[in-house]
């Protein structure tokens, strides 16, 4: 490749100035930006959220999987996931990004387009970062800030007799994952399955929606699966859950493609969901009539059980998604 | 080496534990810390500087040359730094860190317990962050939060006729950079000199200082280099600048073992010296008797030129120490 269509011949100023194009630079509270030695925030009343997640290539993507442009809109949208478990508002958020000094520049562009497209759509504006060179692969680091305009809502809250629920569907992005290692076509329902794989659609307005009506009392994104993730809200809230797995959301064209016993464990432990996993006291259900939630289970004293037609089957293996051992 | 003492064998939640144990992890303002989807902060009034700093195995250090308890103090200083730079005062800092999974728990136990000691140190405390498997080396992440107790120092504001100062010396942190890789033993000056290489030492108190009396019209930190940094000031404030080569704050180690000509392109280009470099108005000058900084120049209405004994010189060639072309 021409070395001035790369990074390395484009600069730090340039790629920082491409990025600041493709994304919305701008908001509220913003004394200084992008530029300088830090930025510049000018602190509103009230209750800030800030989170943040590491991407790092080979770890949470393949480019034989995924674009430079799913990734921009991916590692927003998994921040953005956290936000909206915390039932807030997201904001401004800065972006730190590594390149192998031979990544070309529209690989960028791709990356950043995506990126802003996805900001300029939740509201939000980049206000910082570091761009640097990364020998071995891309590296992707974000963290967003948010307002709480409601109280935010932690993992901890839960109290038995809490219902347990769960937005969408669970299982489509790992089997997405899955489909695309497996070197098969990407058609019919898999196209859908790789797309959440790929672009996955963090749930902002449900979890505001759920924070600003009071109707939860604990909530969280999940990422890991509900194998992982929902045990953490059990540990968190100090209390067990019984879960339901015939009342899993399983999307049909999985259980069609897969079977009923991968499709579960793919919604168990497959990861990437970016659904909201949260409880809800019995007084409140009501209010999320005609909502796409599903009830999978309840919030009891201790002890997180799982129960296939009332009867309690081993607990479904989980997997560090972070620090798999195998 | 026994899976269990690698951070694959002790997973996310026992990794995160070891930094919790680590670092502060509490401090004014914070509502939510660690385990959260994300942390939660009382806004205070006035102004909230952040910076964030990337720093990736094989581009901001090498084993060879540092240990990962240089790695943990490093990493946090240049976020301090930034800080330092804005004139504000630390506070909270999010920390994400990618390791390959086969990393010994004792390199994360070093890197924490050398970025806590310098967290204690600043008066700072971790609000947070992400763990993650980085297959092809150590990336680290941080996000520092700060609070302005004066009118934030931007790069911009510099005027014509401030006089350019930068605070103590220059040059040796790639001075040790380059022993290290020479292979030599590190013994005498050198010691010094690899040791502002491995832990650099922010100015915070300085920076603090300069803003809080209102002496500085602009300032930065020195990362890349007078050579890149300077003319970054003078452009963000639409000036020029005069600089005499001839006063730049030069350890007399470094001429007496380099030679004058490779001491100065060391001190120009060589990069990492985390100096404050700032412009003070002519009438402000005095208060700085007796604090340890080097007038080096003056600010002009354009043009950047370096004098040597009132003789302009070529332009220094500046290093991209984040894209180098070779």
């Amino acid at each position: 490749m021409n070395e001035a269509m790369t990074v390395a011949g484009l600069g730090e100023e340039g790629i920082i100035a491409l990025i600041a194009r493709a994304c919305p630079t701008a908001g509220p509270g913003m004394v200084i930006g992008i530029g300088d030695d830090a930025a510049v925030l000018n602190a509103t009343a009230g209750r800030t959220v800030v989170t943040t997640d590491l991407l790092v290539e080979g770890t949470h993507f393949d480019w034989r999987y995924s674009s430079p442009a799913d990734v921009g809109h991916k590692a927003l949208a998994v921040n953005l996931s956290d936000v909206a478990a915390m039932g807030a508002v997201p904001g401004l958020f800065f972006l730190s990004l590594g390149l192998p000094p031979g990544t070309a520049v529209a690989d960028v562009e791709g990356f950043a387009q995506s990126m802003g497209a996805l900001a300029r759509a939740s509201g939000i504006w980049l206000a910082g970062g570091d761009t640097v060179a990364a020998p071995a692969g891309w590296v992707v680091s974000i963290t967003l800030h948010g307002q709480c305009r409601a109280e935010p809502v932690r993992r901890a809250g839960a109290r038995p007799g809490d219902l347990l629920c769960v937005s969408g569907t669970l299982g489509e992005a790992a089997a997405g994952l899955r489909w695309l290692a497996g070197g098969r076509p990407v058609a019919g329902p898999a196209s859908a399955w790789v797309a959440r794989h790929r672009r996955p659609e963090p749930r902002l307005a449900l979890g505001q929606w759920l924070a600003e009506h009071g109707l939860v009392s604990a909530m969280l994104d999940l990422s890991d699966g509900l194998a992982t993730d929902a045990p953490r809200l059990a540990a968190a809230s100090g209390c067990g859950l019984d879960i339901d797995l015939d009342t899993l959301p399983i999307d049909p064209t999985l259980i069609d493609s897969f079977g009923v016993a991968a499709a579960r464990r793919l919604a168990l432990a497959g990861g990437e969901d970016f659904e909201l996993l949260f409880t809800v006291p019995l007084d409140r259900y009501g209010a999320l009539v005609g909502v796409p939630v599903t009830e999978i289970g309840r919030v009891t004293a201790a002890g997180t059980r799982w129960l296939d037609a009332g009867h309690e089957q081993p607990p479904p293996r989980a997997i560090d998604h972070h620090f798999p051992l195998s």
